[in-house]
């Protein structure tokens, strides 16, 4: 049985973790979050310790360390700008750092991981649950054995409120924006698919949606990412996640519930993403956030026409 | 349809208030909590405005009051020691204030929202979700009828684990302390159904625990009260409500869920509690603050003396 | 003896406002500030209380009220976007507002206010000390009989470190950025002195710097604005404020220290300026901050062409 | 020429150390505070870079370290009970940590800076200025030869206002209250002039004021220590510092000036003092908070008595 730490537990994902931790037959033994509602660890581990401020928390990770009862990892579910700083943390402590995505917002960042990853001999690991979707991984498999250029038309729609704007996710400078928080998946999962970008280009840039063309080695894809009610066909849908390759209909809206359980599963197992492995599609993130949008032209999305 | 603010809407019970009013039909156009974890939101109404500043949602509903647009109520879910402030903000912005218990730690504050309640003419309501709970709403009634002092063994046990102590809910200057986070269900249901206070002895008090005897106009009650695992019989419960009056055993463990939108609906429809109403059971609460426990002796609940 | 409390406590200008109360003779009471470095106040006043929250704050002030022994006056120091809101917290607290400039960054905010004072019949003033200054108010004097258009050269230069973009002051939402924080006092010179604007010419618009041409009904003007110290003849000098008028130099660098102390003495001595008097300053500076710099060219100030 | 960071700047201690920094021709290059009050800076360094966020603090002070350019300082000036936690980032990162008095609260966390600084070969430094007071320090070379037990009588009174005991200092578990904020002066010169403590009998223990009576090695001394203006002869006087040794009046309230430069200047050239130098201070100073006051009783200081 591993111990666990948990930074950024009264937000949105850690629940997510704290179930994996649990399913895994691991133990949280600590969590921090500067707020105080973190009452939902109480369905998971109620005798976590909780510290309200960060060097608190890491006054107990040392004294864990010192008294011959370490923690083994640390699981990270802050805000995006925060998630280097934190890996420094678990690794300066001797912990194993499992980080929600995006692994960073800015590429030097992860250069610096990378390295401190390497040194340490694989002690960095990235969520990227999407990956190990069901039917991405069929999708995955698929392409090995594919040699042409895949059409591609990507449209990933998650509605977020009002509020999506005026918390951490909505300042470009602690979140990247929407092609980080959300946008992430869809380009991690195309270049792990489909190779690395040669071109990128964008065509709409905006807080709560994005769009563009994206030639990648296999692939010339037409995304559209949004987190606008408006863009799907009724209020009741809160979602729609789809790839159309070739003219084949790959929807992966639903399915995401137990994938972080496996993902702790695989790296706990000896597998995992590590910093270089999640590194295009950061990039190609990064580099959609320094475009230019070239507006409505081109190739577009079939969304973008209406 | 009247149009609500809420304040505190990052906190564990705002979703009850959330779901509150929309099932009663009405609709929340604004919504400020200094966390901005209030992802929450979209399940309810994606479209109302979240302000994390408290400065900046005061300027919303000043703005919304001049403009023609005016915020009908103001529903309150943040920490005890805020809610007589908060209370008065939504007094001095022309809403009706919808109050999670308790209404104050400290009973001159209550003086205060009695005296500002009656110039108002009924503008300031508390949750008491309890009393509307069947069971207990039953016994109220068959206590109309009761002229003897019945006798009671009252145990509440819901568990929290080590975060507890650590949020401002462990705070006793923020929350008044156990007695008034969980307790205060506990002695608004005995004073609303037996009567005032006559005798209020308090056998432990503690961070995590509580008991005394209370001898009330029509009871005699030992009481018992308690966040520790420890003190339910297996580690699979999580809560334990009980009263057992003369004999009979009244349990109301279950049956919480739909309480806020039932007290909605009373405060809608021209019912509801107002200050002066609950008063009784924040004297009492308070009164057990200030009291020195006299420690394990006398007239004390069964499982004091395990 | 008035009763005075103040918001901001622990900011850079809070301790000319209380030095302002002392040497008026009156009395600070309460302070609040979010931030505890508030020890500057036993050089002042040494039994004023102190609050962290803003709600234990008011809930002092209500009590105040209530008991009898009201607070007369508010003095404001917060960050320009809080201004309005406090000046509401203090009217509806019975507190006449005494607030920093800029009174606010978005003039439509300014308007809520004009009303707000003029139903409360006076009760809202502006620190605009630079309008006492002594080589500032000979020229207000000397214009009252000018009856041409002036030729102004304007320089306002005072140098702020790396911090600044760093702090509030830095961030256009809270502070409106260079053109409010310090030009405020520059624009409202100018318009108190030489009338309303009639064009308003943006060269340069940076965080650090601007620059442009403003026709006034009295005077054509070219303003340059700066917080660099490479715009400072020597690494010695920290500041440089001066105005040119038809050939003489009006050099108003240093002098600054007891307005403060003399704004109050004239808003407490019935005289001060209200929120219609400040309100062409506020609003020259919005419309350079809306404006789209043109770049060097036209009329520019000297500095502008090195 | 050395480059320091600075943790607190905000705060009321920090410009000692900035004043001390650049007094040592020494240069600080990055300031960290969670207040944005920080405007002192750019008297001493207007270039220095300043970071909001600890999180960002510390990607700046490790992207220098990769770079080549690494920060070879730290000075710690944040409230008490984070200074072994910001020691350790010091050590993590390669830099040498000088740190304000008290060094820990509790004892055990400075067990283990003795064994981090032992370790390191000697990086972490205590700030304990009274040491360097003159006559202090000639008290000190006086009682090498004294080969007798003394009687003392120390008053150390030294005024705060209301905000005191509402800031972190007034926190006993932030600051370890006031026998270690201000007392710790005290129980310091004492321990590091007259040697260990063999008795301490506290009298009086209050939010603003403690007393007792120590016996030391070399001294038995009746101290009183207050922040109480009633306590000092009269309005116009705020501090007051004198020790009577056998019978010779030792005052030492002024002076206190220049003793950050002189100890920044000691441990620059390889002086100063490290956390086994001023243990037994901290140990006098928590034996004294763990105590039970005695009331007054016994052998007491003569203020005691009035």
């Amino acid at each position: 049985m591993k111990r666990f730490a948990l930074i950024g537990a009264a937000g949105y994902i850690a629940p997510r973790h704290m179930k994996a931790i649990k399913e895994t037959d691991n133990e949280l033994v600590a969590i921090h979050d500067i707020a105080d509602s973190v009452g939902i660890i109480d369905s998971y581990f109620p005798n976590a310790k909780y510290f309200q401020e960060f060097e608190r928390f890491e006054r107990y990770v040392d004294k864990m360390r010192r008294g011959g009862t370490p923690i083994d990892y640390l699981s990270i579910c802050t805000p995006n700008y925060l998630h280097d700083v934190h890996i420094r943390f678990a690794l300066q402590n001797d912990m194993i750092a499992i980080c929600e995505k995006p692994l960073v917002v800015s590429p030097w960042n992860l250069s610096i991981l990378k390295e401190m990853d390497g040194l340490a001999g694989g002690k960095v690991f990235s969520i990227v649950q999407s990956r190990l979707h069901p039917s991405i991984e069929e999708l995955k498999k698929k392409m090995v054995h594919e040699h042409g250029v895949c059409d591609v038309t990507l449209t990933y729609i998650t509605t977020r409120g009002d509020w999506y704007l005026y918390s951490w996710k909505g300042n470009e400078k602690k979140s990247g924006g929407l092609v980080y928080n959300i946008g992430i998946h869809l380009f991690d999962i195309l270049s792990w698919v489909f190779g690395r970008a040669k071109e990128n280009v964008v065509h709409v840039y905006e807080p709560r949606r994005a769009a563009g063309y994206l030639q990648l080695e296999k692939a010339n894809v037409k995304w559209y990412l949004s987190i606008n009610q408006g863009d799907l066909p009724n209020t009741d849908s809160r979602m729609r996640r789809s790839m159309i390759v070739n003219g084949e209909d790959i929807d992966f809206t639903t399915g995401f519930e137990d994938l972080h359980t496996q993902s702790y599963q695989n790296i706990l197992g000896g597998g995992g993403y590590r910093p270089s492995d999640v590194e295009e599609g950061i990039r190609i993130a990064y580099d959609i956030k320094q475009s230019k949008p070239s507006g409505v032209r081109g190739t577009v999305h079939p969304l973008l026409k209406q």
